[in-house]
């Protein structure tokens, strides 16, 4: 049964509505838990059109029929559950994504779609009458972790990313993204843009544990987004010599590590200096060996700051602090932008409705972590939900939230989705 | 036939005795060059019981055999080519290795070999007259690029490794060393010590390209080696927290890429204040993500100095650093020496003898670099000759040695076995 099979807007319908919030909360934590755990880290690795991915999806595929949803996924793989009729083109959709960065945590992603279930849950147990259609959603390959490339499913979607670049993209083994959409059963002749799909929403609110301490350090369980910071990356290729370790003059060297090494310890004082914040998570090197002296570092720079000129600041300052030391160095220093996503303000009324429907006291921040809320927020209306991190790790095993702070978190969201699909 | 079968010294036999030293020298370069190089970076990949090393070994055989000279491998996989019996006990032996580091340089290891061979087709061509055995040889494995452990071959022998850390060492692909030796068609039960054949060896000559530009920079095409500098490997473990690099504040993170970038330099820093060098060429970082700050950062020193406590004290000061850096990113630093190498000075006697033999004008110099020649040092009397290197530069494609330099060296060779074995 496809979505254009449903009826108009919908009452209360029987599926999941009876326990609890917290107890049907936590019946679909248990159930998503083991999916895609590596036992040594304890991290996650659901990679898109993986088999961890696979177990996701038809975990989202259940939840949705076990709730009367019509489930379908469009033509870009991300997956749709519908109560009330799509083609009235208003309808209030949640929901965030299932995958997973290398080693991730549970709730980055999960925590949405989840809460997305159970604050339908929890209207039918409030007996809600919805005056509007309303979505769960899982969007695919957020994280980018195969393909490199964040928010693939959203981005193709909302026309960001074109079929051919997509066609390009290739994981670490050499398989393409339309290889690997085929071998999971979709059909990879699909993928595009899919404007109509968009135009049936009003309103995409995402709920996401949040990535930083601002919600610990103001003592609140939720917040609202304002802003998704600018950010981008940059490659830095160092090339130097390759020559022995042992034998060449410390005066006849070309050596890319030294120029890599003072560029990092720049990035962070640059990101200090301007209240950014800048990272070299990712390196390669060659050969790569213990006894040899690099002929080629090859460094990712991250950063992202409150606005565009700051970042810029930021990047340009790096920059030159490391080709000043290449020059030192004898290396010869490249820079690529590899992406850049500019800042992204969430919509303001709908964020005001946001605060107004939770009681007008809720804490609004910024975040520098990109989102399918993001992407969207240039086709449709977009609201975020955050929910406290206590430590702020994320994109780790030690993600956490409290228990209390997620059921916090789905009974907003539920007020939410009330407060606009049940006017 | 083993070199048991063979009558005692010999005179001038027929073999490759024909033509120009230069010629004789450039018909096995030139054989040899295509062997195992990369197209794409003009490097070599001859690694240890490869398909590359394989055609290096079936090269040496063809070109003992040529020469009428006795052919044998001994329990190690080393390879010798016998004129004369060895069983004398005072055979004059030269040789070096066949193997490369990743995308190496054409000299390091096959010039010894071929200039030995060509300083034999010398010798015969001078109608000269052995007193003593003569033997070229081919120890395996001596860059250790596949197992991790440089001189297996010549430490087997030697006694300088067990069988059982011998059995012990994998490849990057889990392969044992016992499996890769017996997939070469080599018996790997037979490895260990070699006493009775390194007693057949009077005196050990290897031949080297000079791995760094003291000949250049004092204007001789060969040198003497005084001594191998002492030398060791070093793994430092950077450990932080993986987190988000978008999210986490600058306060919040326990970043260990910031510890290692600062270590790296205050490992140039020292071993310039100490007359040392100190290298930093292998890094593994985990994640690896760019938008990840690592959990773990693994960094491998590689420091050598003239002499033990020149070294221990720049090894200190790194360590210091390090952990002084650890301290304020905190980050938890553990370091382990992987190997270690004293001091190895070569014979004074032989050294002496070479050097009146040349001439008593050639340039006596230390180098960085370990050899087979430093590892059979504590077993026989050892010496080495150097070959300009016009850049110094080694464990590269751009690694060079001129012609007529490649030439003198093959008659300093020659003079040398002359000189030893026909007295």
């Amino acid at each position: 049964m496809t979505s254009e099979d449903r009826p108009g807007p919908a009452g209360p319908a029987s599926g999941t509505g009876t326990g609890s919030t917290a107890a049907s909360f936590h019946e679909m934590w248990r159930d998503l838990r083991p999916v895609g755990r590596d036992a040594s880290t304890g991290g996650y690795r659901r990679y898109a059109w993986t088999g961890a991915d696979a177990d996701c999806r038809s975990w989202f595929r259940a939840q949705a029929e076990a709730r009367g949803l019509a489930y379908e996924t469009d033509r870009n793989g991300n997956q749709w559950a519908w109560l009330g009729d799509p083609a009235r083109g208003d309808a209030v959709v949640t929901g965030s994504h299932l995958d997973s960065v290398p080693d991730g945590g549970a709730f980055d992603g999960p925590l949405g779609v989840v809460s997305s279930f159970a604050a339908l849950d929890e209207l039918r147990r409030r007996g809600a009458k919805f005056s509007r259609p309303l979505a769960v959603t899982n969007f695919g390959d957020e994280e980018g972790a195969r393909f490199g490339l964040a928010c693939v499913g959203s981005r193709l979607s909302a026309g960001q990313l074109t079929r051919e670049k997509a066609y390009e993209l290739r994981d670490a083994d050499g398989i393409s993204l339309p290889q690997a959409m085929e071998a999971a059963g979709y059909d990879p002749a699909a993928i595009g843009p899919d404007p109509e799909r968009l135009a049936r929403i009003g309103a995409f609110v995402e709920l996401h544990v949040e990535q930083g301490r601002a919600l610990d350090l103001s003592g609140d369980a939720v917040g609202i987004a304002s802003a998704i910071w600018p950010h981008g990356r940059w490659r830095f290729d160092f090339a130097g010599e390759a020559n022995h370790a042992g034998t060449t003059r410390l005066a006849d060297r070309r050596d890319p590590m030294l120029t890599y090494a003072q560029t990092v310890l720049a990035a962070r004082r640059e990101a200090e200096l301007a209240g950014a914040v800048a990272t070299f998570g990712k390196i390669s090197v060659e050969p790569n060996g213990v006894n040899a002296i690099p002929s080629l570092v090859r460094g990712w720079l991250d950063s992202r700051a409150p606005d565009q000129a700051t970042l810029d600041t930021v990047v340009a300052a790096v920059e030159r602090a490391a080709r000043e030391r290449a020059e030192r160095d004898g290396v010869d220093l490249s820079v690529v932008q590899e992406s850049f996503t500019p800042v992204i303000e969430f919509e303001h009324a709908l964020r005001d409705e946001l605060n107004k429907i939770l009681g007008g006291a809720v804490p609004v921040l910024g975040t520098g972590a990109g989102h399918d809320a993001g992407i969207l927020s240039t086709s449709v209306p977009t609201a975020m939900l955050f929910v406290r991190n206590p430590t702020g790790v994320s994109h780790s095993p030690a993600e956490s939230a409290a228990e209390d702070d997620c059921v916090a978190g789905v009974l907003a969201l539920a007020d939410v989705l009330e407060g606009l699909a049940c006017r």
